[in-house]
């Protein structure tokens, strides 16, 4: 089989996008999924659903590019053109397929509904175009050979239709086209408590290798280090990426907190059910977004109870059992108040973990002692003790950055702490 | 003066964009921008910082339309080549403004800086181009004429500057240049309760108008109604809108819950604080989602005091005084729970209202009586009633989108009850 050179162009089909009524994710998407496969990219176009537009926009990209991939325009109205136009602009004839119409009627059919007529042009495909299932909605893609040397695929608009067809048929295919050498196999490495440029200066000798490849990114307060490595198989892969990622956690220590798909939220739940114990929060400036952010992940009841929402001080002192006192004298936004409310949940509710978040959100608020962006994070430690750490989240970045990295923080201060807690077991 | 007529086209600059490092929330901007102006716009590009690339992409654009607006490529860096390829293309040397310079260098210096050498090249315009400010970055962009009846506009790619940059220097020129006949407004009606096709059923005789023109969007449960009038003036094109505007809110009553940058909370919040009104809430699935969603609005201490988060179901008897015994036979997920855990929370905090929510968020614990999405949200009102209300999300949009519209609907829920007690006053 002859390699192919060769670049792709991304075109997105669609008003919607002209309108500014959406954002173009799938440009993006496609765009990293084709810097994962090494395939060369060098222009997108969006164009509306206009059947004269789309063929100016496909003339242009056939000279310059070997792999069309198009998305939107598959759906059953009037204004889904992809297919007919493509056909059109190739010259050659539309052809119904029994298997597609089958399948859209079935779909309709288990939700007890009859197929509309309108559905029936998805069926459609160019004469000699193989069929791109959509295992999600109605709309199956193509994948095409309209001439030798370029490849047409097609996918509709909804980024997770369009995903997973990707994934699960145009991703083989290029492989068995050989466009892409070899499997592309990446690994995600997440940090917290550390900056972007510390990190990157830490593991810098790792940072302009060849394969695997490794990038910083950083976004919201989180920091990740993505290796990307490339081989002949998965296994391959995955032992080019096993000697990196294990020095790169030795070289970043606890500051790395998880992988891929965790968060901080999961890995402390994942700390906390292992432990068999319990957590409850207490919040003042977050309003209740740490309670949020923790039972985000299905099941987190196991370990999580609960928490009290302080965001007035007369309730740190009625729920939370503040001494009046030091809360006029140190005020609420302070060293012992959080620790005073991390102890007083942890009693209340009767758990092993007590987690507090006393702060300045603003962007009201703050005095030249007491700026908006200080935090006091308290946690009162399954073992009787109770510490505090203090925060200076600045005041540029805004209300909801400071509540997001304040709600971070308290779970990483609690997954140090469950580590410590583990080692000295 | 000259009506220019023709289209726009939207040129992104950016390796980034190509490698899907960054999504292109520019080109959705400028794309809306263009539709409220009313300037025709039929493609948007997106290429690398690549010179002999961005060249056949102007040539391309040149074909096509007579207002090329540029994004990205106007940085000190080697990679940021946009304004010297436009200059080589369209074949006029680059001039060095002092004036540009100047004010670079006085950015620097507030920051106590030098400017460093790499950043003279952002003084650099093609001949004839006049300067388009940037009151926040370094890099200005510019607006140029290159040859009759063709404008270039470029912008940096950092989305907040060439926001910025549009409103205050790009659409007054294109005004004074007739690309924009008259001014347009627009004022978005806001939705709680309702769906958007039974929203544009009972509107629909609005959304075929010319001038105002009426546009459903539907997000997360949200519907909004986008009024968009052009005027000779400002006044004139807000002249057009209030009748609409009146029109709409009266068909559509208490299911528009408020315009433009209100939320729920927002709307909530200034009912509680004309009231002289405190509120206090008690989540279960949310697990703090709803303290969360209220305490976004600066200020909301005056009127929201805080909550118990009784993620499980101790905590629902021991700090929310739910009846065990009932909590057993009726079910954590019930209407009585539901009341009760209202009712615990306003007296517990001694607020006047008490707002609670539990119920299935999935994707595990459902059963055949009790499926995922269904959810209670209870209220105990500020004359000591107390009711509920049974709501069904289903399970296909998953856990979160089940939390973030059990919270507004909780919000909208005490909204409409707010209402009610303003108008018995």
């Amino acid at each position: 089989m002859e390699v192919m050179n060769g670049s792709a162009e991304i075109i997105c089909v669609g008003t919607e996008l002209l309108l500014g009524d959406i954002l173009n994710r799938n440009a993006q998407f496609l765009a990293r999924q084709l810097a994962d496969l090494g395939i060369p990219h060098y222009y997108q176009t969006v164009v509306g659903d206009n059947p004269v537009r789309i063929k100016r926009a496909v003339a242009i990209a056939c000279e310059r590019a070997r792999l069309l991939i198009f998305t939107g325009g598959l759906g059953p109205t009037p204004d889904d053109l992809t297919h007919p136009t493509l056909a059109e602009f190739f010259d050659v004839p539309l052809v119904e397929h029994g298997a597609i119409l089958q399948d859209i009627q079935a779909k309709f059919a288990q939700r007890g509904r009859a197929m509309p007529e309108s559905n029936r042009k998805q069926a459609l495909l160019p004469e000699g175009a193989e069929i791109l299932p959509n295992p999600i909605g109605s709309a199956p893609g193509m994948i095409w050979q309209p001439r030798p040397g370029l490849i047409v695929m097609t996918f509709p608009g909804v980024p997770s239709e369009m995903q997973g067809m990707w994934q699960a048929t145009a991703v083989p295919y290029l492989q068995q086209q050989q466009w892409v050498q070899g499997v592309l196999v990446s690994r995600t490495l997440r940090f917290w408590g550390i900056s972007e440029s510390a990190l990157a200066e830490r593991v810098a000798s790792w940072l302009g290798q060849g394969n695997p490849t490794v990038a910083p990114y950083a976004s919201r307060g989180e920091v990740k280090l993505r290796i990307t490595a490339r081989g002949t198989s998965q296994a391959d892969a995955a032992a080019l990426i096993a000697p990196v990622e294990t020095e790169l956690r030795r070289i970043s220590g606890l500051d790395c907190y998880g992988s891929d798909d965790d968060s901080l939220a999961s890995v402390v739940g994942e700390q906390l059910r292992s432990h068999h114990q319990t957590l409850a929060v207490a919040e003042s400036c977050t309003g209740g977004g740490l309670g949020e952010l923790l039972t985000t992940i299905p099941g987190s009841s196991a370990y999580f109870w609960g928490g009290i929402i302080a965001y007035d001080n007369s309730i740190k002192v009625a729920l939370l059992k503040v001494d009046p006192d030091q809360l006029a004298q140190a005020g609420a936004v302070s060293a012992t108040v959080a620790e005073q409310m991390a102890l007083g949940v942890k009693h209340q509710l009767g758990t092993d973990w007590g987690l507090s978040i006393t702060g300045i959100a603003g962007p009201h608020g703050g005095s030249p002692g007491k700026p908006v962006g200080l935090v006091y994070i308290g946690l009162a430690t399954c073992d009787g003790q109770v510490h505090s750490r203090r925060y200076q989240f600045g005041d540029t970045r805004g209300r909801d950055w400071i509540r997001h990295v304040s709600r971070c923080s308290a779970l990483d201060q609690l997954r140090r702490a469950l580590l410590a807690s583990t080692l000295s077991d």
